[in-house]
């Protein structure tokens, strides 16, 4: 095999093959572009993960040179070389297939072929000259495909990160609005779907705020673990070939680099072989979009009608919604976010099982849990952006119908129980279901309550609001106890509670 | 707003929008284009959808002429347009995301958008003169999304298995051909990974083969509840738009037209909102990884070593396997597996969470259902074909290896239990286990069969096929019964047994 | 160790054991009973998996006499402790846990040990004079854990989904007379949880009955899968120490004592370690939990209410519903069973963990396969008899509520796009909505069509099923196409679809 | 219906009902035995959850008294039945089936009832003398099912969680302890099942000590989020027929009475709704369950033999592994827990699907996430103690398998690629493989290192341990560099990098 115009010849174990003389990769990525032909998605289609595979480079290389370990020249080579990367160029010869077999190693053969050859060219050389800077004795120095792809996945997972929390911080804040925005909206909650006791509708709009920033708040801590790296650890974390000051030095360059403050893993043997950050996040990106998919079920719910529905809401209209059902608008929206969240659950249980499945000091099937984290948070991120932007903002209140809801309900009765009793309260239930009557008039009529009483207590801001509820009770003295009360004081040591 | 050089004004319940002239689309795909900005990834993608889309069109647009419901010229139009796009054009103008709200509204619109725009062009008019040819006047005379999107995704179900069961085949093949080739090695059989009893390679191998059989059969079921579609059935099963014959003459030409075995659901009610068949190819689907994932594992388990496992077979070589470990050589291929295996699974959850979160008349979130299948199917199919080619074809035997590990065994002891008794059988073994001494030197000095004997019972043939297992089992009189064995035959109904 | 007045000495290869005397099982058992301390539930809470051991074990010792391998008295005796455990006797003794490792053999050697005992007692033995009836020497003749623990798995699960079909056979009779008896109630169907077009309340409570009916079906065809067996097997397919002509035997045997027609798998290696079937009726569990709890879903959004839901039927009152509010019931028979249907998908989740983790020539983790089946098996046995008789027999319409949403929905302007084109009626569509105008007033108003075409057009027979659409369909001529319409008949040939 | 000796009548909405007259539970608790027919398991399995009931009806009505809500008498009574409770009294009464609609409406109605039945007794009145002290009106003030359920489960959970972190760390030590034993055994690593480069077998065991270490860590900030509280909330989180300052009260006495620092949420409307802390928890169990599954993978990996598989460990034998192959023994005890991770990781999905299912301001399926926590929880503390107590601690290492793996293998290549560079190592590699000789042979015979340092650098200890690698990596000048290096510092703001 011999170098022709259009290629040169590169060698493996395998024996020699062409390369096209265009390609910053080489025969080793020419391998595997052929050897997993499955989902026609290369790896440069997570930008952030070409990136970090650069940082990462780049952060090893400074600290080999600190150490003494290759020459500068050579250095600042392949430095320039993956500041280019990580700048966005030559994204395109990251061409393995997101699906891949390897436990990774593709990928980093794949950056370290990209590095070499872009290193010599920018030093002078040919593609392809790699006694000058070669892809492995050079760029991969101290480094291991089962050090440096962890670690890239999860400093990628830190920038994809940033916009998932930037993006449901935006969802927050437009629910935030609403709630505020509904916040004397007066309406009947709702139990196992039945009619239960009042709210407002700014209260059950700032649940889905809340929700929201507790989910941030779990995300924001499930991204800590994954600060802890194992680069130094090379092949299976015993150190190997590694200098013994590089796991220290290439850590603390790749904070200075980046600015994420990664630490090194304690026992390096562990962390070469433990995917479990990558279960726990995966873990609370279902954890989001489990409480999304609720979030939108509800909208759903809400928004329903117009006519034979709750209709206590109405979403934007963003598009016809048949093709045959004229005027007829769907929640498309919350629809999609919905489609999402199940893509998410199920990328989940594709993350377990490829973590359950690794075997000694590895886990080989990082790439795929790769693939279900990346795809999981940008979905989810461009789902809080949709739904932000694309819905909750442009709701709008049927207050009509919401006002009815309340004086119509049954609910309030439950109000009552402290000054009439759980029996009496269902008696008058029972009635009002039975006979279409008011609650209010009920009482009124059977002398329960006074007007004044029946007024007060059945005022909406009480209703909805614990520390406006009336403050005097009555004690439940209905039936007389027929002894004398004790008059010990009940404490959990009278009763050899612990 | 007018129109310009570049764009062209459509028209829909929102209001006007500008529509870039070269595009056949219109403004229901434009306004999806925005609302669902998740995965970037353009229904075009599944290449088999955008065709089975054409072919419900031109079937729809067959019924609709036969009963007089539209007329000719534009009926011929319409039908020139599917033809094209089933032969593979215009495809690039299906941009709506994969992941979509709207129940599939969006693509049945571009559909149509596309269909009715071409027609136009057919028939010398300028796309967007939609009062002569209308996408939902026209080209959606009698159907609505709901009808019509299942139903293709059912129809490019069809296609995709059509791949998917040669696929599987083909693996198939590659192992039934490395069952034969290895039917004469014997080998240690394992159960619950410690060594068991003897079988040969040939036999491992051929349950590959087998389980893909299997596979097939279960696949060939599963596609045959596909063939029940709901055309006709419109927004709710209740056909309202659809003329009363339009039902059977649409599925007729669809059975024509595509040479599938379409059948009319009984109950179109029941079929517009029924995600069953659905979740039972899913579910087959799943079948089918964890089998292929199974054989994976086997394969990497069986290839262990080179020195330090059970080294019994070698995978051919694809690839350098480490960019630190010089010589190592990895199971890509096996592994590459094992991860489609990984998210077939993961797919199948989020076919079951979009399947039982449908409301009422329709199931909501067909989209994702598709995608998740489209993609599994895809997948499995690239799986099966690179498993053959790159992995299965080139397995050689570790002859040497496997013959040693039959004669230091301990497990042909179980082959002595009907002679020697389970209790001494498992004496020997033990001794054997502690001492390294070997099993039938072990019987032979202690007198329990003689070498005659021991030499037939231990031939090979005879413990891997229970055909050639020796007839002449003696009955099992070692301790005698004490008192008549009673003479009455054993008959279930002598016990009282149904 | 000796015997004393409680305790017998029982030996196996890790020593000697004393054994309660009262206990007809072994040292084998006691073993697992104290190594498997998981869950406290024994295996005898599912019957019929200890009554299918009985029969295996039964099937076994007709297939050996036969075959002159074991002698007539202990034959018999073994038959008739068999028989006894069919009957329902002696399951207490079937005391291992039902999460056990080993693969079942504990299970296998707690019935040997129970049936060697009570057959010794039977033939006027103690128990523990295995010297006489051994439970492995014996009972186990030409059997392994590998061959008789999944048939019986096999076998337990006809038994269990015998009950289910029975059960979800109810559930639909349920479903099927209330679609009889709401046939005439016309109602508004809804996609996407909008109003979409009428229908009946018979025809969506049809679908529920169809969708059981499909799911038997799918049922039936799963179980058929379940009657390939792998006795005569043995330890990994290869039948070592069966005699040749008892596969054949037991087989034959089997299907006389139980009626099922079981039938011995051609590759018994392929058979004893794969778990398709399992998993293929696992997946069909799955399917009929979706379905059912889609249906639940159903239910509890048509009574949701009383006031301020769609409140179109209610479901008969089975419990107060609240310890706080007065008179409010709840839809708690639907909850539980999606309750149900959510185990049910969990448990399918672990059957397919289970079941891809299997290796080489068996599959260790058949005992939670088994517990996963059979628990959703019997929890969805449970839940459709309770639907049915709890709920579905109670349904009520709320006949005035439905007629309402009829009279006052927009949605039937659907039926009129064959007359006045889907641009008009999307305009007829907006203002109703907006003005809250009836439909028919704004058609007649704009003289689009005449009252007794418009009357004969939204009769509501026509709307709800298509043979009763009208036959007059005018051609759509509403824009003349401005040139010949071609004369050439529209084929498939003419356009080169295959 | 009247009174009999053996039976009491009580009245519900549904009517008056026969109660046994020795019940301590009422009419509200038989109609629930009836409705939920479903599992057979009764509530009271949950021993800790039947425990915290009590403690919350303690707690509510310390505080309701203190409120001047009760009278003494009746409040130091059903403090006192509480207490009983709590010390494990009257838990045959807790009978409603842990598989239950209503939210958990039966679950705290059972509790209700108990306790008011057992108060009156305390008090000298007869069990349904309800208008003395009343189930709803008395024991249940200020309390709802919604607000005391969820609340009872964290409790419950807390008190589960303790048990299973006392699991874990006695497994994580019986780990640790086997990592001191085996902490010089050097041994072969392993990356995708091939042979990697030397480690130590200590090494490999303290990586399970360390996973369950950080899995200890996950589960205690897990638990955290199950502090937070809604009492007070009531029905949805308006907190109506409370007392403004009884949510205060009561989460104070429930954190004296339970020793746990249970906090009140910020917004109850949200806390009564939401199911993210179990979610949260369930994905925690999930991780746990993915990494001892892992964990015991390896165990039964490295055990697998006795002479065809690693046998590089031996786990203590614990039972007769088979009932046809004597002598095997099985690694039955790492397989239960593979089992109970299969279950645990189906139970995680049955949870997601439970929690995503809730509507509006209540999730209804609390009572399946209950259940299917408690029985991970216990099971996998169960797991653990019987991993720790019946495998790890009797694990013996086949010292002499082990030290002939390092011997043979290829891998310590590795180690030269800074002195030889990756190409020699890979051609050296090759023919080791090839020819069957030693790395140690070749490198020496080719001259590329001195006997001396080649010793020093495959030095166990140098091979194991980063910090014992030699200091004196030479640079890598192997090829000359053609033109001057530069002098520039790398810098990351020299190639703006952020």
């Amino acid at each position: 095999m011999v170098e022709t115009a259009q290629t040169r010849v590169e060698h493996d174990l395998l024996g020699d093959r062409e390369v096209p003389k265009p390609a910053y990769y080489g025969v080793h990525t020419l391998r595997a572009l052929e050897n997993f032909p499955i989902s026609g998605i290369p790896i440069s289609r997570y930008r952030e993960l070409v990136r970090a595979m650069a940082f990462i480079k780049l952060a090893a290389v400074e600290a080999n040179a600190e150490l003494g370990l290759i020459d500068n020249r050579r250095a600042e080579g392949i430095a320039l070389a993956c500041g280019e990367i990580i700048a966005g160029k030559l994204h395109e010869y990251f061409v393995v297939d997101v699906i891949q077999g390897g436990a990774g190693t593709s990928t980093n053969m794949n950056a370290n072929e990209v590095i070499a050859n872009r290193t010599l060219e920018i030093l002078g050389f040919a593609r392809g000259e790699y006694e000058t800077v070669h892809p492995n004795e050079h760029v991969n120095i101290g480094q291991s495909t089962n050090d440096v792809y962890p670690t890239a996945i999860k400093l990628a997972l830190q920038f994809y990160i940033d916009t998932l929390l930037k993006s449901m911080a935006y969802l927050r804040e437009a629910f935030a609005a609403k709630a505020d925005e509904f916040q004397g909206v007066l309406k009947m909650g709702r139990t196992q779907l039945q009619d239960a006791v009042p709210m407002t509708l700014g209260q059950e709009f700032s649940t889905y705020a809340v929700m929201l920033e507790e989910d941030e708040a779990r995300l924001a801590e499930a991204r800590l673990l994954l600060l802890e790296i194992n680069l130094g650890a090379t092949a299976i974390g015993t150190g190997i070939t590694a200098h013994p000051d590089y796991a220290a030095a290439v850590c603390r360059h790749l904070r200075e680099d980046t600015g994420f403050s990664f630490l090194t893993a304690a026992n390096l043997v562990e962390a070469t072989q433990d995917c479990g950050a990558f279960v726990q996040l995966s873990g609370v990106l279902k954890r989001i979009a489990v409480k999304l998919s609720k979030t939108c079920n509800d909208l759903r719910l809400l928004s329903s009608g117009p006519r034979c529905g709750f209709a206590e809401i109405q979403l934007p209209p963003m598009q016809a919604g048949s093709s045959i059902m004229p005027g007829k608008v769907n929640p498309v929206i919350p629809e999609v976010v919905n489609q999402i969240a199940f893509e998410v659950i199920g990328n989940d249980l594709t993350v377990t099982m490829a973590a359950e499945a690794g075997q000694l000091q590895l886990n080989a099937f990082e790439p795929i849990i790769a693939h279900s984290l990346f795809k999981s948070i940008q979905h989810l991120a461009a789902g809080c952006v949709t739904l932000a932007d694309r819905c909750v903002r442009g709701i709008v209140a049927n207050h009509e119908q919401l006002r009815a809801s309340v004086e119509r309900s049954i609910g309030v009765v439950t109000a009552l129980n402290p000054y009439i009793g759980y029996a009496n309260a269902t008696q008058i239930a029972s009635e009002a279901l039975e006979t279409g009557a008011k609650v209010y008039d009920l009482v009124l009529s059977r002398g329960l309550l006074s007007k004044v009483d029946l007024d007060r207590i059945l005022d909406p801001l009480s209703l909805t609001m614990p520390e406006n509820q009336p403050l005097s009770y009555a004690l439940t003295p209905r039936i007389p106890v027929s002894r004398e009360p004790s008059e010990g004081a009940i404490t959990p040591a009278a009763r050899g509670v612990a």
